[in-house]
C-alpha cells in the first residue's frame, strides 16, 4: 500500500507534498507504468487526510498526464516516455508538463487547444503594448455588459462573419458561458420552464438546475427539436444549438427554425436561447444563418464563446440580447460588475480588431480539417471499415462513428479505455428522466479530434481497432 | 500598578510587546473585566516609554474590543464572552459595494486604483515571461476551485499576513466576490435565510435576492451585530465584515465575535460568512484576528478579493471554505469551470509568490495614509471644523464626517453634488424594510478618499465647505 511519511514535508501543503512524492515515484520508476493507485478513499484513510486532498492530488497528476483514470476501475500510472533515472536531481522533477499524458492515453471527449496552436506571441505582443500605455481606461470599471471596445469589436465580427446585425450595447460579456446561463435564469426568471435538447451536455442541465430553474428535455429527430405539443406546450424558454447540435452534430433545418420562431412569437415571455458555440469551425459548406438574424420579433438570445475558438482557459463568452430585454437586464441585473478582467477584454478587443482572430480561426479551421481528414483516412484504411460508419463530419470538432455491433455502449467504451482511448457515446448524453433512446443513436461513438496531433492518428485508430474489431458484425 | 518587564520582549516592537502582554493578561483573567487601566500618561511614565506608544497599544486593544473607554474616565477591561486560544490571530471584512455615482468632478463614493499606482511594469514583466514559456499548463483547464499555483500562493499569503492556516484546496477562486456569493447561495441553499448587517451595501442584498435567497437585515450597535433573539433567531447564515464594517467602519468586538461563533455552533447548518474585503488597508495598529482563525467548529467561510487590493478591473476574488464544506462543494458545484482566465491566475500567483503583492500593499497603505492625513488636515483647517467631526479614520479607505446640522441627508448630498462632489451618507445604506434609523447615524457623510490625488484635496474641501458650511449649526 502506497504510504508517505510526512517527515520530509517541510512547509509544503499536504496536497503539494503528496503530489511531489507520487510524481517522484512515477518519474523514478518506483511506481511502474499501469500500476493501479489506491482508491481515493483508501489512500485518504491510510494517510489520515481528507478525500478532497487526495482528489486534488490525483486531479493535478491527471491534468499533467502522470496518471490516467478508468471509470469504475480507478487510477493508473501513465507510461511516461523517458523516465528520469533514480539519481536525478530534484530540480529535474519540476513538472515536465505534457500535453498528451502518456502514449497509452488519448482523449476523444474534450475540446482542447494545444499550446503549439495558441497564438502566444501575438497575444503577448498585444498585452505588452496595452500595459505599456498604462492607460487609465484599464483601471476604470467597465459597464456591467463589458468594455465597449470589446463589444464593438465583437459586433463587427458578428456582422462580418455571422451576418448578425446588433448594437455593441446588446452584447453582454461574461466569464464563460456557464456564468452567462446563471444570468439568463436571473433575467428571465427561475420560475420559468427551460426546455433543453435531448441529448445534450449534462453540464447545461446541471447549471440550470443549480440556478434553481425547472428543466425539461425536448425530443429531437434528424432535423432538430420536434415541433410537437409534447415538446412545446410546457417550456417558456427553449435552448438549442441549431448550427451544430452537441453531441449529434445535427443542423436544425430551416423549416424547424421558422417553426421555433413562430412558437416563440405566439405568447409573451417565450424566448429561444441560441448557442452558437462552435460555428467558427464549420469545415465544409457555407455557414448557416443564425436564428438571431432570422428573428423579427426579438425573441432570440444569441450565445457564443471564445473558450472554444481561442482556448478553454480564456474565460470570455458573450450573449446578444434582443433590444427589449436590454432594459430589463440593466434594471434587474445592472448592479453586477462585469466578470472578465479589463486587461483580457482590451487584449481580446485588439486581437479581433487587428484581424488576428480571423486569421487564427482560419488557421485552426485548416488544422482541424487536416486532423479530421487524416483520422477519417486512417479509419477507412483500417479493419474498422466497413463495420463502422462516419457521419456529421462537416461541422464542429467531432464526428460520429456508428459501429455495426450488438455490444452495449458501456462495453464498447470499456474496451476502448483498456486500449488507452477515452471516448463517449451518444447514449451518454440523454437525460436520465427521458430514456426513450431511439435505436439510431445506439453504438455511436463521438470522436472529438481537437486534442490529437497528426502523429497520434495511427495509434488511436490501431487502439480502436484492437478494442472494437472483434465486436463488429 | 500595571507593570511589564521588557525581559521577555525579544525582537517585537515596544508597542507589539505591550499589546501582547495586556491581551494575555485579559484573556487569562489576570486583568478582570471592568478593571480600570492606568491612564496613558501614568502608564507611559511608569514604563519609561512615550505616550504615543501607549496610545497605539490602547488604540489597538480597543479596536479589537479587549478594552473599552469611558469619556472623561479612562480605559477598562472588556467582559470577553469566552477564552481565546493563545495562538489566535488575524481578521476580516465585507466588500464595500458602491452604487454608481452621478457625474461629478470628485467621487467620494467608489474605491479606485489610479493608473499611476498600479504596478503595470511588474505585471507586464510577469505575464510576458509567463506567455514566453508557452507552457502547456496555461491551456489546461484548472480544477473548479482554480489553479493550484495561485491557491498555494494565497494560502501562504494568508498564513503570513492574516494568521490564517488553511490548505490550498480550501481556497476557491472566482471572477469577483459577486460571483462567489452566487456560488455560496447554490452551496448552502437558496431556501436558507441570509442575515446581512444593517446598514450594508445595497449590492450585497441585491446579489442574494437575485440568487433567490431570502435576506433579512440585522441591527447593529457600536460593537457590531447585536446578539439579540430578534437578530439571530431567524437567519441560518450571517454575513458580516467584522474587521471593518462598511459603511460605518465599526470593528466587531472580540466578545461579539465569540458570541457569533457560539451562535453558529449551536445548530447544524448555521454559517458565518466573513468578508475581509479591505483588511490590507488598516492604516493604524495591527490587523485584527479573523473570525476564520478563531473558529474551532468549521462554521466560518472567509472571503477576500484582489479587486480592492490590486485594481477593481482585475476580477479575482476567493473564498476559504471550512473542510467539511469542501466535499459538498465538489459534489454539488464541482461541474463549474473556474471563472478566471489561466493567464491572470498564473500571473497573480507569481506576483504574490515573488513578494510583489506585499510590496504593492505596503506602498498603497502608505499612499492612502498620506491621502487620509492630507484630507483630514484640510478639513480641520477649513470652515467645516468644528461643525463637523471625523471618526473611524484608521481602517479601510474611508472615514466618517458627522455634520452638526438639521438639514436632511438628501439635501446635504444634493448640495455637495451641485458643488461637484459625489458623496454618500450612512443613511443611504440602511435596508428600506428596516428603517429604524438610529439618530447617531444621521448627517454622517462617508468620505472615501482612495480615488483622489493629493492635488484634489484643496478643491474637494473647498467644495464641501461651500456646500455645507451654511447648513452647520
Amino acid at each position: 500500500m502506497l504510504t508517505y511519511s510526512y517527515s520530509g514535508r517541510g512547509s509544503e501543503s499536504l496536497y503539494e507534498y503528496l503530489y511531489t512524492c507520487i510524481k517522484h515515484d512515477i518519474l523514478t520508476g518506483v511506481l511502474a507504468p499501469h500500476t493501479k493507485l489506491p482508491s481515493k478513499r483508501v489512500f485518504a484513510a491510510n494517510q489520515g487526510i481528507s478525500i478532497v486532498t487526495v482528489e486534488n492530488t490525483y486531479g493535478q497528476l491527471m491534468a499533467e498526464g502522470y496518471i490516467y483514470s478508468r471509470p469504475k476501475s480507478g487510477f493508473y500510472v501513465s507510461a511516461i516516455a523517458g523516465q528520469i533515472p533514480e539519481n536525478a536531481q530534484s530540480s529535474d522533477l519540476i513538472p515536465a508538463r505534457q500535453e498528451h499524458p502518456a502514449e497509452s492515453s488519448y482523449n476523444l471527449v474534450s475540446n482542447h487547444t494545444s499550446a503549439e496552436h495558441f497564438p502566444f506571441s501575438i497575444w503577448a505582443k498585444i498585452i505588452r503594448q496595452l500595459l505599456s500605455t498604462q492607460d487609465a481606461k484599464l483601471l476604470i470599471s467597465p459597464p456591467p455588459g463589458g468594455a465597449m471596445e470589446l463589444r464593438s469589436a465583437i459586433a463587427s465580427h458578428l456582422y462580418n462573419f455571422r451576418g448578425i446585425t446588433c448594437e455593441p450595447e446588446q452584447i453582454i460579456i461574461g466569464a464563460g458561458t456557464e456564468y452567462l446561463y446563471t444570468l439568463i435564469v436571473q433575467l428571465l426568471g427561475r420560475e420559468k420552464v427551460y426546455g433543453l435538447e435531448n441529448p445534450s451536455s449534462k453540464k447545461i442541465r446541471r447549471i440550470y438546475q443549480a440556478a434553481g430553474a425547472k428543466v425539461i428535455p425536448l425530443s429531437m429527430d434528424g432535423e432538430g427539436i420536434e415541433l410537437t405539443a409534447e415538446n412545446l406546450a410546457v417550456p417558456d424558454i427553449v435552448q438549442i444549438s441549431p448550427s451544430h447540435h452537441f453531441p449529434t452534430g445535427i443542423v436544425t433545418s430551416v423549416s424547424r427554425r421558422y417553426g421555433l420562431l413562430q412558437w416563440a412569437s405566439e405568447s409573451p415571455g417565450r424566448y429561444i436561447i441560441e448557442d452558437d458555440y462552435d460555428s467558427e469551425f464549420r469545415l465544409q459548406g457555407r455557414p448557416i444563418p443564425s436564428l438571431f438574424s432570422m428573428d423579427a420579433t426579438d425573441r432570440v438570445i444569441y450565445f457564443n464563446t471564445f473558450t472554444k475558438s481561442l482556448a478553454s482557459t480564456i474565460r470570455i463568452s458573450y450573449m446578444v440580447l434582443p433590444k427589449p430585454l436590454l432594459e430589463i437586464f440593466y434594471s434587474k441585473l445592472g448592479f453586477y460588475s462585469c466578470t472578465v478582467s479589463n486587461f483580457e477584454q482590451y487584449t481580446l478587443a485588439a486581437f479581433i480588431r487587428e484581424e488576428y482572430f480571423e486569421k487564427h480561426i482560419n488557421r485552426m479551421r485548416n488544422h482541424y480539417r487536416m486532423l479530421r481528414d487524416a483520422l477519417i483516412r486512417q479509419i477507412l484504411d483500417s479493419a474498422l471499415y466497413p463495420g463502422a460508419e462516419i457521419s456529421e463530419e462537416n461541422a464542429g470538432l467531432h464526428f460520429l462513428l456508428k459501429l455495426r455491433t450488438r455490444e452495449p455502449d458501456a462495453v464498447l467504451k470499456e474496451k476502448a479505455l483498456k486500449n488507452g482511448v477515452t471516448v463517449s457515446f451518444l447514449s451518454d448524453y440523454y437525460s436520465s428522466d427521458y430514456r426513450q433512446l431511439k435505436t439510431s443513436y445506439e453504438h455511436t461513438a463521438i470522436i472529438n479530434y481537437s486534442a490529437l496531433s497528426e502523429e497520434d492518428m495511427v495509434q488511436v485508430v490501431q487502439a480502436l481497432c484492437s478494442a472494437w474489431f472483434p465486436c463488429l458484425a
